[in-house]
């Protein structure tokens, strides 16, 4: 870790060296109770109708090994539709062994993050098949990018935790690529990350691999969990194998869960608002109950990702009002639960552009007016996710970073009310050179990375450059600035040499 | 009003015809509690230090009619310095006779405006230098792109009301063009407006010319306001001769005021929001006694302007974290006071780009949370204020209109809830055809102005047009489909005639 990062509220060296500015590494927490849109009436419809649909038209579920959980507890199985249903007891039990919090420890502990609460967290974009900047222009994701979006995530003090797969490493077999990304993740930072969940060995891979890296057993990791996992339902309403056996997995060696149905209104649920968030509820709540089926107490997130189609065309819109409202009510429905929230923060725009930041701005207030424990996908998604675009990953520092700053608590103690320095100062003078002034100036506002607050002139004088264009350079200049963490050479070689086992034994023999 | 804003909850005839399709002309009503950012311990401690401020700094007054008032009311006047000390007592008796809430009825009764309870509405930008688009770029400001911003002001529905003065047309005689600008709003929109109070002539004239447009007399106007106008004090605790002068013309004739102290943290306050809020609030009450004391029940809001400046250049900051806050404890303040409020959603980038965007969504949050009954400069603000830009319009409209849905109340109806629509479509189905989704689906979701959401290849194919481009086209289009409102022609002479006797009368003899 760099002195950078180790400065007070802001870094000292950055401000006398010139580096980037940016506020230092810190779990974020929202002070401020969550937004209320439905009305507790409003809840319990929401809630009575998501139960209706698991006792009533049940979730289909592909897995064996699923259904067996389900058999065993109880609920009613039909072996030939795979249909499970489950009423509201096999929930309630369930919810009585969650946990309402839980923390993910990566090899630097000092950036251990905590989940549920008031604690809020930002991850890298996940699984874009694209990369995109202003110099290249957009391309298919290789694993040279991969790294540099590792590093920028490890820079930006703003980003908690790496995605599952910030981009896809094309050029790599992809069965074996998730080892190479894993490397990537646990030697360019030292962030907790998202292991791929799509089927057993994936999820595996990545729990022994933090273990090395924190040089500890699966046993020690599983009481302090170090990665975790999304489980997205197949809506509406369809559980698929791959699925069942990633979160097997994870759940039996104590990995945490997120269960996040897909839920885009007029395609995977109805076109109405109520009817996703039911839907969604329910299927959120089912990959619940089957966490605690593996291992009660096993560590489940709430997953809300329910966003409108464009009904002209089909294609998937985020960013919207709609998009919003579901983040907040969202929420509401994780807290009614007492689960810890995952929402994200998501936009359409095919550009860095006005559309990207305004949609992108509506998706953040939500999931931050929601409570959400962590905002998935925060920083560099792009065109509904298919790119992975570097300046957009800037241009989401900015604005994680602003509410950060509108998160920082009210002061309102004597100094700050500042009296005196009223008194100080004459009608229709000014406050520039006063003491109070001085004494606070450096740290008294936030300051931004990418806004340019220069006058007009000054501005077109020195070249008029806008702020996507400001965002290139800021990109640039973080990975000119980055140092690469250090590692204990041991672990190093312990990690290349399991990545190195498990190509051997994957070979072409798993999917 | 053309058939476009009559049809519906969106235009049937803008879907049909290919015109811009756009929200209907609505009063926003924002359904939810103000955020309560400041605890109301904390409250206090903004008020008491309010009152602190008043009663012991007082505030200097230049207009010796504002000082008789004063002294009429029993207030510690000191004639030499002209500072007025007033105390809780003389606050609480205006608060007494103020109104929670009050209409501005413009020439168009369909278009009365709330203002107070939960009322939210929009007011185009006001006051810049310069007028920018990115077809013809940075000019002064001029009457041809002034009668422009009026048109699309009246095509936008989502524009509630017109500004003091969208840009000052520089070519004209400065001590005129308030008459010019006044029938360009009058004839060219149908919207309320806000008249120019340096001073009681201009304030007089926007009153006399709105009552000419609305057919009565000044006594009929006084019980049913039309124009507004916001007394900007000269921060810190200066109120200037030509602000009291027309309050009292504004009072006196029973259209309302708006009292915005315009507060700078660190410049003309001290550096700490705490501080700022209080100094804030001292001011702004100050005004509300003042109106109260010359008519009361005038109708008078409170307003927040309080941001921050650039501490490396003392530039105005605005869309930051402190303004945002800002923005919602000034709401708090308003409750607290039973005052209706204004704030604003300004930035302070040179170019509409990423900044401008995600300023702007910062301030409108922090706007809509703090419960704003109007949103000041919401379309068209560029450059702190510097630049009315066509594309920043087209933008806000953007912005403003996912507002509106976003405050549109949830249905959770039976209908809503879709529960039969669920059980209509098997496990990993899709909703595109189901008759649910069929009977909705043209009005389900909020269908944007300005965001594209092709996919990349289809974007790419049609230019790969972004959005500031596409917003250029989108005031093009709709100066193209714009519609001078019907006037009678002789309400249209009557206002051409009083605007050419008052210019004989000013001649070169009024400031």
């Amino acid at each position: 870790m760099s002195d950078r990062r180790t400065g007070g509220r802001r870094g000292k060296s950055a401000r006398s060296g010139g580096g980037i500015e940016q506020l230092p590494w810190q779990q974020v927490r929202n002070p401020y109770p969550g937004f209320e849109l439905a009305s507790p009436e409003e809840m319990e419809r929401l809630h009575a109708t998501s139960m209706r649909v698991l006792s009533e038209l049940g979730i289909r579920v592909i897995g064996d090994n699923v259904l067996d959980l389900f058999v065993q507890a109880g609920a009613l199985v039909d072996r030939d539709s795979r249909i499970v249903r489950i009423d509201e007891t096999l929930v309630n039990a369930a919810l009585a062994t969650v946990r309402r919090t839980f923390t993910l420890t990566s090899r630097n502990p000092a950036k251990r993050i905590e989940m549920g609460g008031n604690a809020l967290n930002f991850g890298l974009v996940a699984g874009p098949p694209n990369v995109h900047d202003r110099v290249n222009g957009r391309r298919s994701g290789n694993y040279t990018d991969y790294c540099n979006f590792i590093r920028l995530a490890h820079h930006f003090n703003a980003i908690h935790i790496i995605g599952n797969q910030v981009m896809a490493p094309v050029e790599m077999p992809a069965n074996t690529r998730h080892l190479d990304t894993y490397l990537a993740n646990l030697t360019l930072s030292d962030l907790s990350f998202h292991c791929t969940a799509i089927g057993r060995g994936r999820a595996l891979d990545g729990i022994e691999m933090m273990a090395i890296a924190r040089g500890q057993t699966l046993e020690q990791m599983a009481t302090d969990p170090g990665v975790i996992t999304i489980i997205s339902v197949n809506s509406p309403r369809l559980f698929d194998d791959a699925m069942g056996d990633g979160l097997i997995a994870m759940a039996e060696h104590g990995q945490p869960v997120t269960i996040t149905p897909f839920t885009l209104m007029g395609a995977m649920t109805p076109v109405t608002l109520a009817a996703a968030l039911a839907q969604q509820n329910a299927e959120a709540l089912f990959g619940v109950v089957l966490t605690q089926l593996v291992r009660p107490g096993t560590p489940v997130m709430y997953g809300s990702f329910t966003s409108n189609v464009d009904m002209r065309s089909g294609a998937p819109a985020f960013g919207t009002p709609e998009n919003t409202k579901a983040n907040i009510i969202g929420g509401q429905l994780a807290r009614r639960y007492g689960l810890p929230y995952r929402t994200s923060n998501s936009n359409a725009s095919n550009a860095v552009d006005l559309q990207a930041a305004y949609e992108t701005m509506m998706a953040t207030w939500g999931a931050v007016l929601g409570g959400a424990n962590i905002i998935y996908h925060a920083a560099g998604w792009l065109e509904g996710g298919l790119t992975a675009s570097y300046e957009k990953l800037v241009l989401d520092v900015e604005i994680l970073q602003n509410m950060m700053e509108f998160l920082r608590p009210l002061d309102v103690s004597d100094d700050a009310l500042g009296f005196d320095a009223m008194a100080g100062v004459p009608p229709g003078g000014h406050f520039f050179g006063a003491a109070h002034t001085m004494e606070r100036y450096e740290t008294a506002f936030y300051r931004p990375i990418l806004s340019d607050w220069q006058n007009y002139e000054s501005w077109e004088a020195a070249g008029a450059v806008d702020a996507a264009e400001r965002a290139t350079r800021v990109w640039q200049q973080a990975l000119r600035e980055y140092e690469e963490p250090a590692m204990d050479p041991g672990i190093r070689e312990a990690l290349e040499a399991y990545v190195a086992r498990r190509k051997e034994t994957i070979g072409s023999g798993e999917p």
